[in-house]
């Protein structure tokens, strides 16, 4: 059976920028484990957390943060599965304070960046991810992929038409 | 057999920047293919190199890129495989234009992006991504952090005594 | 017989930018070619477009992208023709990334860079290099600037006389 | 006997940034607690630190970090003593990440951050919170702010003269 | 009895801003001393009251200011209290110029800065320099503390039901 | 008789950012002289216009302009006489660009830069330029300063009434 | 006979930021015409010989220019040749006020911008744009353009065999 | 008898920077009044100064100041004269703080700003707020642009010989 994916917030307003990956991430058939955790509130149920995952068969972790976006980091110091990171968008410079927080990890803790409140990117790394030894889910990416670029190849035609 | 990781540069010029990547992947017993390819000069051979990365047996490229660097995006649109987008340091606000350009990638295609000239990150999180599925290692992982802690934890020990 | 413009979206979304370029290069005159592409999503078809665009007459291609704005510079590695970038606003820092995505590209294939969501000025660079070797068009052009120098002398006026 | 205060520094390659601040606490006659720990690599050895800081006699932290600096803001997560966030100086705009990752915290757990690299400051503030109920050491303070002024007016003097 | 706390802003239309500030402090049980002052306007007024601040049973003085921010470190040169910083939110990057003319004050005169906006983790801070040496108010934020984890675990309780 | 002051804008679009600036400066008894100008559309007027301004009795130049704001600059290549800069604020990082334009002149010709939007600043200070040899200016800049004062002293008389 | 290329410093200090982009133009067989031109010190010069630029059989402007860069647009105000901006870098953030300067021109009046320091592209670029009508031009812009692609491929090489 | 000008810095390192300010407001044969004054270590001396500037004869005052640079304000707070901030080059973002702090003043007290360490303009800009009622002090600024010019087109002229 495959790995589930678990997508952690920091907190529950940050719910509307995480449903997205959720509802992508099913729609491939992985199961979704969601949290809400604080790295500054809840630190040691956040550690915990991160501690088990292996254990309970997650494979991937998303983590939506903003501002001194500090989650995805915290839970990364705690485990060995990769941990993506989702920068929320904020009002310092649309979101600079949380991408930079994330992405600029010390050397022996990566966290896996993907763009400002980009959930749906989120979801799809975490697929690719699990996709590298699951030849049965990489078939279902390259369709999403094909779909995707009916969809342009859709609007490209229509504009040529002049609709 | 595990997977092997590529790691791919714009420009011969960032080899000094990916090399550390190469080394520290090679520690942990993964087969690494280092390629030159642009984006730009040469995206004929990048999206040959894309499209053929799984079928040879890649699990995760590594690209590395500066300025307006789509190299990380453009091998991106031809593979399902995770690209890991590695910003090179530039003289422009040091770096935030690759940086920008890696992470900030429309909905669709991510790129897993770590920070500039983060290449122990970058090398780190393929092993981790290619460790979900395999335990052994994912133990390696686990001894590698262990011995970062051992360094940390020495040097608190010698600055403690005054050392 | 001139040469035509492609005007070039990454996405159907981006069409409210790049109406008014599309307007004014007809109000010169100027055939324009219309295309939905995508370097991620029809990286494939996008090559192909920029590769076939100087057979099929196409003199300058204005291409509009935003956030990891990658199209121009895709566009240009598969031509040699002129190729005008249009940075779309974004949320982060207003569009700063679309910019540096598009203008700090690698040393050997340049894009011509516009202000954000200046369309307007994508639309008159290309009459200006179409124009380089045509002196009716470039009157016409020497007649839209000294339409637009006395709309500002009317303002002037009209500011001076209190209204 | 007034309480001492912590200086941790996230890695030992943060050393020659917070040595003023231990050498300008000691001058002030104040314990000082040198410590190595990283929100990532020692996660657990950071977090019961801070948790037993209060109970060892502590009165402030100071904690150094650069990039996405977690230390200060994990070191808060776990005590209700004052945090002092010290962000080091960085390559990316000149320690920005260091800065927003320390200082934008969310709300429920402050870091009391100052400027980048300004480790005398951050010794200062120490010194100021715990001379709030300490009129011994609130004079000390004016004492010091006497010298600077001195330095600055000896200066000025010079400067009048020509010299 | 503990010490109160002023709360300085530099136009009354920053009072939304400090108003939660205050609420905070209250129900902490500390005395608030809330002022208008501005750095530029009323320059003698605001040196007046920071040199006075201590006399009259101040411990801390927070103080909120927006653009080229000079209130909180106009106050700190005239007192050797703590003084905390609150960068408000402008149309600059968001208040970037705010941040930086609060956060990066010269050697000498520290200014505790914390986030934009973020006038709830100003009162905090503020009590946590009022605790150090208070074991009951360090009591009620540990309770503050709980009550935030808790409302924490139970958003968590309630996603993991899927409410 | 006092000198004028001229107040330029480079699009009539930018007339409600100077409104203040003219109605402030009348209200000091100063006579204005409002004109729309364009650096790049209507060079040759704004060269002529800023070359006779001395010689028209003109003391100061206000010149506002957005994006590449280039206006205070060109006209202060025409004229010894101080000009002001006044940037507009734009959607690029809240007029970041407009700042940069104005203030970072080349050695040998300044432009006086005052902040984003700051239409009352910009009029200010051209009287404080023109009252450094009128006395009965100053005067009147001093009771202008002293009604501010006084504004802010009944804001915080309120304030500590709680009002 | 084919239009030659303007390359036009704001000040001697630029020459060896030009440099590149002379030599790469008459590698191409393209005549340069080298000029000395400040917007603000020579404003008047500037503008003759931008005036007279297409008379004289140039077909492009290239603009070099640093910090509030008006060069480049100050000459495109009086021709309706294609001007290209070349930002050089500076010490603000690597050459952002510079870039800002250039690309961010008011509707009407374009400039073709490329990256900081980028002289090279800047040359390619008016070699594309001189080659949309000569056929020969776009021939020898094919071979450069299989040159860089061949370097890539012999670097490539070389990596693959480790050297 | 011609108003001197004044030359305030925050600190003794800042020398450097003002001295070309100095040398060349005295080669236009204005009296130079040189200080070093601080607004956070001497806050007093500087507003004592300040307050008695225009009554010694000054008409304005130049103030460098690096990072949280509040000396011009400061300054401003407590005269009427003009008051030139001149940024001082900083680590972060290359003294993005220091030209923050100072142009985004609060309406009311404006501060005239130049670029960052661009003592030349700071002077220049004093000379002619001095000449707006100084017809002598104005030809020599006449002869000081002609001067640049000069070199300028010399410059040129050399160039076009290939020299």
């Amino acid at each position: 059976m495959s790995a589930s994916v678990a997508v952690v917030m920091g907190s529950r307003s940050d719910y509307p920028v995480v449903q997205n990956a959720v509802t992508l991430l099913e729609s491939f058939g992985i199961a979704v484990e969601m949290r809400v955790l604080s790295a500054h509130r809840t630190p040691e149920e956040a550690a915990a957390f991160a501690r088990g995952a292996r254990g309970r068969g997650v494979g991937v972790i998303i983590a939506a943060a903003g501002k001194a976006a500090h989650l995805p980091g915290v839970l990364a110091a705690y485990t060995t599965l990769p941990v993506i990171g989702l920068p929320v968008k904020t009002s310092l410079m649309g979101g600079m304070d949380s991408l930079l927080s994330i992405v600029q990890m010390p050397a022996g803790i990566p966290v896996a960046t993907v763009g400002v409140d980009a959930s749906q990117n989120a979801a799809l790394l975490a697929v690719e991810m699990l996709a590298i030894t699951d030849g049965e889910l990489a078939d279902r990416l390259a369709d999403y992929r094909k779909s995707m670029a009916d969809k342009v190849l859709a609007d490209d035609a229509n504009i040529r038409k002049g609709e």
